[in-house]
């Protein structure tokens, strides 16, 4: 995914970049909503060895108050944007509520793109851009179905104009997730920073900006997503092993001709781009390597015993639906990549499936209370009112956790005139999904 | 330079992982060497928001008590080693004295191995088979020349078994620069950490460690190495601009025709695999332009004005020596790699002319006083014991810093029986290299 995603960031112009973990106490506080936002995760460093620091430092929770004194420095007329720079790096928000390991952790990995353009139309253009590529690493590379829409002035980034998300679901917990995030920061961070520019017609202008992230999160919707209960199910194209191959010897078989021809496999397998590995440990018999490797969800399994050697053959296992298949060694590498390209495309569509089995749409609030008692990602008509919002949030509180918007989807259906708003019965806006989320 | 090393340690079979930036005071002071070595460095989190942390928690300053408890839960038996990770992070050790950028400072990047064998030769192997990686990345991409030896008793890595190094000097401050460490860890944090298995004779054995790393560092030593007056000078190999662009237009010159020739010869390079950007900002001159990218170091300006245009040529100068070659547009790639070539090899030969006229080898105190105060990297026989170390630091003490044992060579020069130590006079045990050092 880091491979895909920085190629293509890199086709942007976009530059990659290194700026230091901790923060000091002074910028991190310069943009109010920004530092309401985040003040309650922020870890703080106040020690050294034995020694106390005169100024506690903080470490970031992400970097925007880091970098923009250098954008107000670095930028100075309209030749000098866009700036558009990425880094990879790891963040630390001092979660207390349900930490999930990579949902909701307190360190976690992540791209962050920090981007200065001129004008408001470039940095609008941007954020859908960068969007797509998270809806493609979610459906292309996760094989994880998201809906691509806008967050709600109460959900959006804190000290942002506005945020764009693709949200996915989990059914099995019928929770919606926040998949990535691409947020126009509009000109609040420009002003507190100074960043300033000479524009074309030799006017003092400030700067549109842009920061945008997805983290290693994306791990755990895949996880929760595909798994069962067997383990992981990893989708080929991120699979860091996509084929294991067994040696199944019998006591009176050709046992060195089986784990040569398992090797031979995985040589081949390997020479053609496949990502293939042996388990050759002569402690742990074949059925308990099966459940190992389906656990640690390895997308194809192939079997190697004395039948397979005699008929020149090997026995493929598939991890999505058990599938068994003997491929003949002369068609192997064809086959192992036609297997493998079609898990790939088959878990997106049970995905979708059963993420489409979980929206109802709506219309008014006893379809809503009833539609989430079900677990459902919800689709209702909203009059876009922050006051509703939080009402909801009121309304739905219990055990479970409160409802809350999702996004409104950019793919909207027909507003017909005269709907109202699910929640509040004035005239609705637009069409919003709602549901428990993590 | 990431790229070269990370498919490197890939073929040897090494897995990149991740492991977690905080690390508890428990497990952190479990080898005591080692927390002996980095106590006075540890940043510490004391508090999240407004609350205090029960317990406060450490910040990695390297990750062996990170990853050792769970390679202990990890290892059973010998089909499960070799072990061998590998991960790209940062790091922090609060530095109080002189800190430097990229040398010396309290964050920094770098990758960190750490492996487990059965036996001590596999061990072994290991250690001088990544050093050799780290040679190169210091002679080949960075042009750098090193030495490759092993640590004394008293410079080794606070917990290990020995040290290997590549050692680097840079000429102008006369000081020495350890360049990156491939530590064999012997049995020690196994003890400490409890990391067993069952051998192939089925008898409970203690696994072998080494950790191995290099770091942001080799920035700055190459900075150091290669810069001049005018700024940086980036080895072509490692530099993300390999050639700058600059449009010479004149007041009655065809401005159009000379920035479409810029373009295309942008275009030309980069779809050949050649890093190239033009710079055609149009509010700096082009002798603005030329001091610009001189300070940042691309190896390669081109320039075109009408006179190149007319003749279908390009001028290029080199930040290595200032020479300036016209170039017939028909064979631009081919004699631009030329020179990309021979620049990066012409700067490690400067520089290792440069190097090599710093290194005085001495017999007696009296000739190592006088080339440490000429600023030499010394090569003296050596009785390889602790206390003659301690003593030569004490007696080197002052304003410029004690000098240090540096290395002894794995290329050792013949050392005549009855040759004496230089500092203490006792029967000389091998050739070592000592100055002051970062």
């Amino acid at each position: 995914m880091q491979t895909f995603f920085d190629a293509e960031i890199k086709k942007m112009k976009i530059k990659n970049c290194y700026f230091p973990l901790f923060v000091s106490p002074g910028v991190l506080q310069k943009e109010k909503d920004h530092i309401e936002g985040f003040a309650p995760e922020v870890a703080w460093v106040t020690k050294s060895g034995e020694s106390e620091l005169e100024v506690p430092i903080a470490i970031r929770p992400t970097s925007e108050t880091v970098m923009y004194p250098y954008f107000s420095k670095w930028i100075r007329g309209h030749r000098d944007l866009p700036l558009r720079l990425n880094q990879w790096c790891n963040v630390v928000r001092w979660e207390f509520s349900n930490p999930t390991p990579f949902i909701r952790s307190r360190e976690f990995l992540w791209q962050e793109g920090h981007t200065a353009f001129a004008t408001k139309e470039e940095a609008d253009t941007e954020v859908l851009e960068i969007l797509e590529l998270y809806r493609r690493i979610y459906e292309e590379f996760l094989a994880v179905p998201v809906i691509k829409g806008k967050k709600s002035e109460h959900e959006k980034f804190a000290g942002g104009l506005y945020t764009t998300t693709v949200e996915a679901f989990i059914p099995n917990t019928g929770r919606a997730i926040q998949g990535a995030t691409s947020h126009c920061l509009g000109q609040n961070f420009a002003k507190m920073f100074e960043i300033n520019f000479e524009n074309d017609k030799g006017e003092k202008a400030m700067v549109w900006q842009n920061s945008w992230a997805y983290t290693t999160r994306t791990i755990g919707v895949m996880i929760m997503v595909h798994g069962d209960d067997k383990g992981l199910v990893l989708p080929p194209k991120i699979a860091s092993v996509q084929v294991i191959v067994i040696p199944v010897p019998y006591k009176d078989a050709n046992t060195q001709g089986i784990f040569d021809a398992c090797a031979a496999t995985v040589k081949t397998l390997n020479e053609s781009g496949i990502r293939a590995e042996v388990d050759s440990r002569d402690n742990y018999s074949p059925g308990w390597k099966y459940s190992h490797w389906e656990m640690k969800g390895v997308p194809l399994r192939i079997e190697i015993g004395p039948k397979d050697l005699a008929n020149n053959q090997v026995r493929v296992v598939r991890r999505d639906n058990s599938a068994k298949i003997d491929i003949p060694m002369a068609s192997l590498v064809e086959q192992v990549n036609d297997l493998l390209n079609d898990i790939q495309k088959n878990l997106f569509e049970v995905a979708k499936q059963k993420r489409d089995a979980c929206i109802h749409t709506v219309n008014a609030w006893e379809e809503f209370a009833e539609a989430l008692n079900q677990k459902k990602m919800i689709l209702a008509p909203w009059c876009d009112e922050e006051e509703v919002e939080k009402d909801v949030k009121a309304r739905t509180k219990g055990e479970l956790g409160a409802a809350k918007s999702l996004c409104s989807p950019f793919d909207q259906p027909e507003l017909p005139e005269g709907k109202l708003c699910f929640a509040s019965g004035k005239p609705a806006r637009k069409w919003t999904y709602w549901g428990r989320s993590y």
